[in-house]
């Protein structure tokens, strides 16, 4: 299998079905063909399958929920400009981001997020992501348009990098699939509301918290196994059913 | 002066005012000001510059004929992707041909010429071109998007410069101190212990391993507040005196 193969590129609520092919395109342009839409604008989508020419990236593309569309990945790079930035997860500048997936797809399978055209992505898609990859733009336009930050991203990941990226491509641990995390996050949190950890009326808000905070924690497999059986038992203790 | 300001972008004979607007818009992303359009479909430039939220790019834009736009430019490198090969001219990727611009345009003018969508540059266009810039493309996809290859070119030119300005703004996370780690590792075995999850028999063991996955976790020292405040509310709860 293809090291490609391993990537899904992941749109969340795009509008403008001239950017899904845009950005169909671009993939196909550097050898990627795995295309995920959550929450498409239904017309979006349909127009832009029926496009005269439609990619075959697009033919196979499939419409699938945030979790579901993650659920194999064992990494999740969020997307942003640097007038997005969000100073709570880790954040890569594009190279540098590029360098990481790469070899991460070597071995494993990775989900690359792109916010909406209009909002970018929301806390809660934030809360799934591993780190952000950092398009440094301009700060007097910021902003950049989707089908081309996808192009920016797919150049740079099939950019035939030389001299970094060549660096021990075995080192990194194996990571854990995305619903392991999710599973971690969900026995971590009802070990804290069991304890009276959680303010009840800022319920909402510690839940993203936390979500983030396993995230961050950055886990290898091995140690995701082991955490999650920790909280296992700490439930069990306290009482806890999940 | 900046450098910036010593690059025109000249798009030749495009159709599509969208195309037009894209093109403005990544130059702008990565600080590029000056537009030129060479023979563009009149109606496709009057509708990008009358789109909302026009950029000061497309507002400054000239419509000038290929040798006036050309003029005072002492490089002009053309576009192609590895389809649209022209054995003629020398070319070099994409990666390496930014370089080469990006030294020019330190102290003297130059243009990087962009075809049409559907036919890219003629002959004619070819003949006042230094030489080609070549962005590699998939075989099985080899024609670019036209807003996205401009994307791409102004993307390689700024990349320099662009580090800089993230490494400078993205510093890493402040770490806790040790003796923080060893509080958190002797609260979460306090725990564990009380959960029944550590065996006494194993329990020197268990010991090092739950210090190793603590320092291996990489907290910042934000985080390290957080989980040493959960487990303190853990232990109140399962009853343990630390």
């Amino acid at each position: 299998m293809r090291w490609q193969d391993n990537l899904t590129v992941v749109l969340v609520e795009t509008r403008n079905p001239l950017n899904i092919g845009a950005a169909a395109r671009a993939m196909l342009n550097f050898g990627f063909d795995r295309l995920t839409l959550v929450k498409p604008y239904e017309v979006a989508f349909r127009e832009a399958r029926s496009a005269a020419g439609a990619l075959s990236v697009l033919e196979r593309a499939r419409v699938a929920g945030l979790d579901e569309a993650l659920a194999d990945c064992t990494l999740v790079a969020g997307t942003a400009t640097l007038g997005g930035r969000v100073r709570r997860l880790s954040s890569y500048w594009l190279p540098e981001a590029a360098a990481r997936l790469r070899r991460h797809l070597r071995r494993e399978r990775a989900a690359l997020l792109f916010g909406s055209e209009k909002f970018g992505l929301s806390n809660e898609h934030l809360s799934r992501c591993s780190w952000l990859l950092e398009i440094p733009t301009d700060p007097r336009c910021d902003s950049m348009n989707l089908g081309q930050a996808v192009a920016l991203c797919c150049w740079e990941l099939a950019r035939p990098a030389a001299r970094a990226s060549t660096r021990a491509a075995g080192a990194s641990p194996r990571r854990p699939p995305s619903d392991q995390l999710e599973r971690i996050a969900a026995r971590l949190t009802a070990v804290l509301d069991s304890s009276g950890y959680i303010n009840p009326r800022t319920r909402a808000s510690h839940l993203l918290k936390i979500q983030r905070l396993v995230r961050r924690l950055d886990l290898s497999r091995q140690d995701a196994q082991v955490v999650e059986g920790m909280l296992r038992q700490m439930g069990w203790k306290i009482g806890v059913r999940l």
